[in-house]
């Protein structure tokens, strides 16, 4: 069959799906390439669907268009790249060389030689989910219109977002901020964005939420969810939280039935196995997407990351192998970004406590530092917390948040940990400076600086800790102490340009030094160690902790 | 000596002598550490002068403020770092373990077991330069004053900059953006910024610059400057431009007449010299910043480039070396980064042009790209150039020139371009997604697809070919054409989604395919090649060409 024309079926128009049929279809245009969907609308920017909802996009069409204004619907995939897409048919087996497929008028069988499997995820439920109009999922494009409907006509006026995850979060500015809806976000772990935040960056989401008036519910199991003819009751520990509707965010599993029924293999996540080919265990079957695992750049083990780009990469990858290309998909970092309100977060590698999970010796460095030259009028706060793995100072993750450049510094980290970078090798980062752009010391580059001299034996305070449990040395300026201080008693203040002459004046103390973003206090700390004092200081500074506890301001 | 407190001169208050201080400091406190320079003002950030210049800055103390408004003068360095700063001397001579320097009441000698030189640079001047208050160059602090007092004081309303580079399209801005000057920007080269970049992302900084109501002209060489009582004029081929006052920005040249005094050898660039550890070859001499030179990440050959964030970089390396360090100075790709008015634009790496005067086979790929999901409301175009070297694949350099996150994406290829990425690995970027901050698939990997493409024989048009020369095909959409035509006669209109079926009405020509931002007219050339029909595309596509045409419209 080699140089001859294949048939190629594909099970799935996801973002992997039409994106290998398109590319393959490119690569190869005599060889047929089919996709099977029991969906009708089919193509749509998933990742988008929050900002439907929010208003930001006018129109539900918009998420559905190409960047020219043509909806990609079947007529555009055979119009444009000559690609025949089958609506409304579910593939039921995978039989050798054939795919069974039915639609409401009966079975049909399709033969492939290459089979490709991009069935995507679904929302998992909660055990106690009713299926209820009033308790919802938000996953397909035929999600939004009831809750917009809802909020257009007033019907919607509060809302229960269980799960303070990526969907969870943008769902909740979705619904606060231009709706004004009220809105409870109920999240089981004790920070938003437990799985990609420590808890130092996750204060900061935490806090944005809450100054915009969301109600966060930390720490807060669901219970039950009870409907009633006027909206739902949401257990949460003791408590009911009464809304017009509740949308349950707490993340997809892979659709992997039709693989599984076949015999293929799944993986320890229990998405399906794929090799770097995106080979499954079955002679001529593939899969990419959001149905399959992939390997973890810092752990090497497998790891489940249902991300569009992923799932995007994955399709043009696996055209790219099936056309006779020798390319292999990469090992995945794992980075994320998200819009919560003003601030911007994004992350990418492990979490210290996900790190210290799998039995690595993670510690932090942590930090707040400004975005561009301190002196631009721009300039804004960026809070970065780095992970490593001491001894080995390998850079596992990067987590960043802050009202202005957060996500490249996440996507420079990740081009690092891809490749096995230390702490080293991010403090030797170059980057594009101009000062409306970057200091001429990247934050980045701080930031691993910070861990250099943590190793060496300056001490950040823990993350976690709260400062106000410590005797505080403030060594910010008169001016900067005067309408911002502290906010716990016993705080002594000596502004670091006088710390060396005033040192006899503090003795017998365990310090917590503190400033407004951290060098002077890092700086001061290595002082009074050297002279004596026990002393650690307060890694973000001010900046972090007004940051982190904007809580009920809004 | 090892072990014990060592005395450390370094010669010149830059950023990299100041930053090796305050780090060695910090490490060995108990060593001398003594910087030496002839200045009083000296530790200021020396890319920000534009930005006071411009107003953009309230005061001219601004850039010599820490980020919590303290000077950085030479008490600060005492009781901040504990760092002797000696102004006002100027270095003489180096003996051996003695450095001979002056002041206006004589002569003394520093001892020195470790010698640092952070000289610096200096403005290059023209040949023909005279010395005048009239005809001035824009280097160190006190430059800022007597133009912005002109400009306040209403004595300066014309100007004359000399040299497109980054610090000369930062001036053109600077007097036109808020003090509405009248600027004529004079280049040699055939385009702004032609160091990095080449001519179809020239063009869009040229256009930014004339549509801000820049006067520019390219390919002029000066013949003389003349100046007169009431301002200078300045000779260009033929003509005679007249300005109150001109200023040359014609780049710097290192700093190196004490070390070539002192047998010190220079390199290649007529710059100090260096090992990866900053030795010069003399023992117990080092060198940092402006005014040495360093090894290039893409030729491996020794490069000047007198960046800001290097010298701040190579002063911390430096301090870690002289304190035990094992550390070493990696090669440099050479990222910038400037503002020109609306357009941000960053550059890495080698130009066409450049790689192609080294000897490589270089070609570029061409693309435009939204910076954020298409559908994002804020979403604005990028224009990328990516050059590569034909036949290996590896990524030779980058440019971006758009008004949204053009830099990011040179941040990233940074990483890439200074680890010898090739074009696949460019294309299996990960990078965090969210409609807000990028596309599903990040344009950096695009224009690795484009060039990749490229390289299998689906051509782009050469960036400098004006597409007018060629017969058009327009497979935009009819709402898309109507109110913005090709500016050229003969142009054929068919959309692409009818492309297929109206092939046979093309025939006989040879096709330039055209379309809003690129990979419609890829596709459409793709095919008419698979039909027999010779057809390349515009590359950046419509969205280019108004980019890089606005030239008179404002």
């Amino acid at each position: 069959m080699v140089g001859g024309a294949r048939s190629v079926v594909i099970v799935g128009a996801s973002a992997a799906g039409l994106r290998c049929a398109c590319r393959l279809k490119r690569l190869k245009p005599g060889w047929s390439v089919r996709v099977v969907d029991q969906r009708q609308v089919l193509s749509y920017a998933a990742c988008g669907l929050p900002y439907v909802l929010s208003g930001d996009l006018p129109d539900d069409q918009d998420v559905r268009k190409t960047s020219y204004g043509v909806v990609r619907d079947v007529e555009y995939f055979a119009r444009y790249k000559g690609v025949e897409v089958l609506g409304g048919r579910r593939a039921i087996e995978i039989r050798d060389g054939v795919l069974e497929v039915e639609d409401d008028s009966g079975t049909e069988t399709l033969e492939w030689d290459d089979l490709v499997l991009a069935t995507g995820a679904r929302p998992r439920r909660l055990p106690s989910q009713p299926d209820s109009e009033r308790v919802r999922s938000f996953h397909v494009w035929e999600d939004v219109a009831p809750l917009h409907g809802g909020l257009a006509r007033g019907e919607i006026s509060s809302v229960a977002v269980v799960g303070a995850g990526l969907v969870g979060c943008e769902l909740a500015e979705a619904f606060a901020s231009l709706w004004g809806a009220e809105v409870t976000l109920i999240e089981a772990a004790d920070r938003p964005l437990p799985q990609v935040l420590d808890p130092e960056v996750a204060a900061c989401v935490a806090a944005s939420l809450e100054s915009n008036g969301v109600r966060l519910l930390l720490g807060a199991e669901v219970g039950s969810l009870r409907t009633e003819t006027t909206g739902v009751k949401v257990a949460v520990g003791g408590d009911e939280i009464g809304a017009d509707v509740a949308v349950v965010a707490i993340g997809v599993e892979p659709a992997v039935e039709l693989a599984a029924r076949a015999g293929i293999n799944l993986g320890p996540t229990g998405a399906i196995a794929v090799d770097d080919r995106l080979a499954t265990s079955m002679p001529g079957v593939w899969a990419a997407g959001d149905c399959v695992e992939c390997r973890h750049a810092v752990t090497g083990e497998p790891a489940y990351l249902p991300l569009g780009s992923l799932a995007n990469r994955q399709g043009r990858c696996l055209a790219n192998v099936l056309a006779g290309s020798e390319e292999r998909f990469p090992a995945v970092a794992g980075a994320v970004a998200v819009k919560v309100f003003d601030v911007n977060v994004a992350a990418v590698g492990l979490t210290r406590s996900a790190a210290r999970q799998v039995g690595m010796a993670a510690r932090s460095a942590w930090i707040t530092a400004e975005d561009t030259a301190h002196y631009w009028p721009e300039a804004s706060d960026i809070h970065i917390s780095l992970v490593y793995e001491v001894g080995t100072e390998r850079v596992l993750g990067v987590q960043a948040v802050g009202a202005g450049e957060t996500v490249k510094r996440i996507d420079v980290a990740t081009q690092l940990i891809s490749r096995g970078a230390t702490l080293s090798d991010l403090g030797n980062i170059e980057h594009a400076y101009a000062p409306p752009f970057a200091p001429a010391l990247d934050p980045l580059a701080v930031a691993a600086f910070v861990a250099a001299n943590q190793e060496e034996g300056v001490t950040g305070s823990q993350p976690t800790s709260d400062p106000a449990d410590h005797v505080v040395l403030d060594v910010r300026l008169a001016e900067e102490t005067e309408h911002d201080s502290f906010p716990a008693g016993g705080v002594r203040a000596v502004p670091l340009g006088a710390l060396r002459e005033r040192l006899n004046e503090l003795n017998g103390k365990r310090w917590l030094v503190v400033c407004e973003r951290g060098p002077r206090s890092a700086e001061a700390a290595r002082l009074l160690s050297r002279h004596g004092f026990e002393a650690e200081y307060l890694g973000g500074g001010m900046s972090w902790l007004r940051a982190s506890r904007r809580r009920g301001s809004g």
